[in-house]
């Protein structure tokens, strides 16, 4: 059997295998989470609650539960980590927010429910950005504690880097998922708009709030995607479609080599120059399977139009943590000033957007198997006040459509850099697929 | 076969059974229309667009079709009005608005296809309000021409009213269905929100844009709406469900006799002290068929609600009419200067009040087969200037609850008054049930 540091470094599809099969138990499992996590976590500060023997618990009546024989969920034994504003009943849920201290939900979100119905274990509560907005928490990046570790999903894309869990779960309504993945150096996935329930997950901007997930892989967050994945009649963002098998087709050879379409979106200029670099360096390598192609000029207004959107509804939606405003940092209380002056008109003729914006991506995605553009401006900036530039994601959370990272360059300072990967609505298994391709073809070219 | 005036006067349930077994033409009924048309309509002035021989060329080909043996659609010969914000292709729409003179849509609205599928004749366009809001065209009730027919669809209930078409479509944001539908002693029907798809109808406010119809029964109105009803991909508000069978359902007998639950809904002590003795006698002959119920607290603030949703989306969607404000009558400048400062926030504060407005009348919905309420506040108030007060109709247009008014009373000076019946959202095919046996029992009874 493997040792403690063996099994941390191992992905959830070859930890899920062995929990399946006997070789590992979910205990086991757990013990070497607890034990990272008590190691690293003081320096890291992934976590918002963290409790080693709720974890314990679970992992004991999961193993009682395979010994007596019976099925076994499809992340039986796995610990995964939420992010502080999904509501977890009886563990407090705070979201990252003074004027929340304290508050225990009394019923699990939706997708907290779908993890425990599949044997996940979970192990506790992650740091999230102030009402993941952009006010940073404390949590440092594990390749760097002197650098953010991005946000607003912070503890959940740090506690995956640094394997105290192999799986996590966040949320984006700007770029809170992939950013932080690739800060991080961990893969992360922004499913189609409504592909994930929101039911119990705090509302900041119903328009754009998106969940999404942490792990090593592209096939595991297809994994825990999955499980996710489905209609709730709490949130009318979900629809009554079946769900893709995620897992079977991400892992899946494609039918021919992947076509990507790179793009450079606004902001390009500015970004880090080894960014500049290194897509130069992987445009050459992909070769013939990619060809570059200008986004339509109407995505110059995406950023401002997200803003518009965001800001608006988190004026409404935040409208109780507003009235005491001064308790909030001074991120948040920027933009909840400005999202109480927007107007009505102003924002309704914003929601025409994403539908116009996702309409001029039409052409491209009939040629590609994915657009191919960078996860952030380049590798996380120094400090921990600022967690960065979301320029290259709140473009998509705003079309809605599915978006994956995973890690592919290493700046000069050691940081990881993320590729950012992009498909059309819908087609979140495939473009797990071609991450899953894409992340093999890295491993093969040794790049 | 029955002289001009007796055709005029049968409801289209029986013409449609002439029309089907040969005993009427289409020609010769669109030739009665026209003749009354052209008798009354320099009074009335119930038409923005006519033309006898358009007329006459549908129901000449509805001849021929059915003369040559083929299938005959459920509304077959039986002659349309259409209010002038619903797009005709290649026929003038005009909005009622100065800023679309000559306005000539080349696609016809989702419902017109519809129409002509079952083989309706077009008969022409209604004048609508300006823009469907509150500023006057020039209709004049047919019951006193010094009155107003109500608006805002002003010319489709006049139409019906004067007998020049059997059958007629408008549309309701606020009062506009129900309100001209009772001033002008026709049966008006608007159903449960997204029943009926929007394609294509002049967009004011699409969290409350509803179409409707007129008719002289709720017989009628049953079979227009049937044809209407149904899942539209241009409209988001429709669902694809099955379209209940309306006619057959709804001049069925009820399994029991209906109960009605009497509502005073916020405004009635304002009202005209005829309806107040009206209803105490209409309550009174009901006897045990109805109890009397308050509505909750909460819908003393439907009024305010429902304009602020209706303003602030007239900002935003009647934003190229608001550039040339000085072209609108005082009343559309009005709306859209108050539209135009509604606060995003307030507005989306708004929009979560239908709902808790409706499950409020969830207890009152379970104890009874309609609500039972005025239709107006009154008779039609004298003067063209002004279209008359929405308040008993704003609250179920908001709470996307199906509403039916019959004519039943008539006051003093002569002018019709109708009672309104209002159901639980889907519950169209009941309603029209319900109001069906309500006119029986209202002509049985003498009333």
């Amino acid at each position: 059997m493997a040792g403690k540091v063996d099994i941390l470094t191992l992905d959830a599809c070859a930890l899920r295998e062995r929990l399946a099969n006997g070789a590992l138990t979910a205990l086991e499992l757990a013990e070497a989470c607890i034990a990272r996590i008590a190691a690293r976590d003081p320096e890291i500060r992934a976590w918002a609650w963290f409790d080693a023997d709720f974890a314990r618990q679970q992992a004991r009546a999961l193993d009682a539960h395979r010994q007596a024989g019976r099925a076994i969920g499809p992340l039986h034994g796995l610990p995964v980590a939420l992010k502080d504003v999904i509501d977890t009943a009886k563990i407090p849920t705070e979201n990252g927010c003074p004027l929340d201290q304290g508050r225990v939900p009394v019923k699990d979100a939706a997708i907290v429910s779908r993890l425990k119905a599949a044997g996940a274990v979970i192990m506790g509560k992650t740091v999230t950005t102030e009402l993941a907005y952009m006010q940073a928490g404390e949590t440092r990046n594990p390749h760097n504690p002197a650098h953010t570790p991005g946000g607003s999903s912070s503890g959940s894309a740090a506690a995956v880097a640094d394997g105290m869990v192999p799986l996590a779960v966040g949320t984006q309504t700007g770029g809170s998922v992939i950013r932080p993945a690739s800060y991080c150096g961990v893969a992360g996935f922004k499913p189609s708009f409504g592909a994930i329930p929101r039911s119990g997950v705090l509302m900041q901007s119903p328009t754009l709030d998106t969940v999404g997930v942490f792990a090593r892989t592209a096939a595991d967050a297809a994994l825990l995607a999955e499980v996710l994945f489905g209609h709730d009649a709490g949130d009318p963002a979900t629809s009554p479609e079946p769900v893709p098998p995620l897992l079977r087709l991400a892992t899946s050879a494609p039918p021919l080599r992947p076509v990507f379409a790179f793009v450079r979106p606004p902001g390009w200029d500015a970004a880090d120059p080894q960014l500049h670099a290194a897509f130069d360096e992987l445009v050459e390598a992909l070769g013939d399977q990619v060809f570059e192609v200008p986004l339509p000029n109407a995505f110059d207004q995406a950023a401002e139009i997200r803003e518009r959107i965001n800001f608006a509804e988190m004026a409404r939606y935040y409208y109780r943590y507003a009235r005491e405003l001064d308790a909030l940092g001074t991120r948040t209380q920027e933009a909840l000033t400005k999202g109480n002056a927007i107007l009505a008109r102003d924002y309704l003729a914003a929601l025409d957007w994403p539908d116009v914006l996702y309409a001029g991506l039409g052409e491209i995605f009939e040629r590609c198997d994915a657009i191919l553009c960078p996860a952030a401006t380049g590798p996380a900036p120094e400090g921990l006040e600022f967690t960065g530039n979301a320029i290259f994601n709140g473009l998509w959370t705003l079309t809605g459509t599915p978006a994956v990272t995973v890690p592919a360059f290493t700046a000069e300072n050691g940081l990881p850099m993320g590729v950012q990967m992009v498909a059309a609505r819908g087609n979140d298994a495939r473009l797990l697929r071609t991450a899953n391709w894409f992340q093999n073809w890295l491993a093969e070219a040794g790049n």
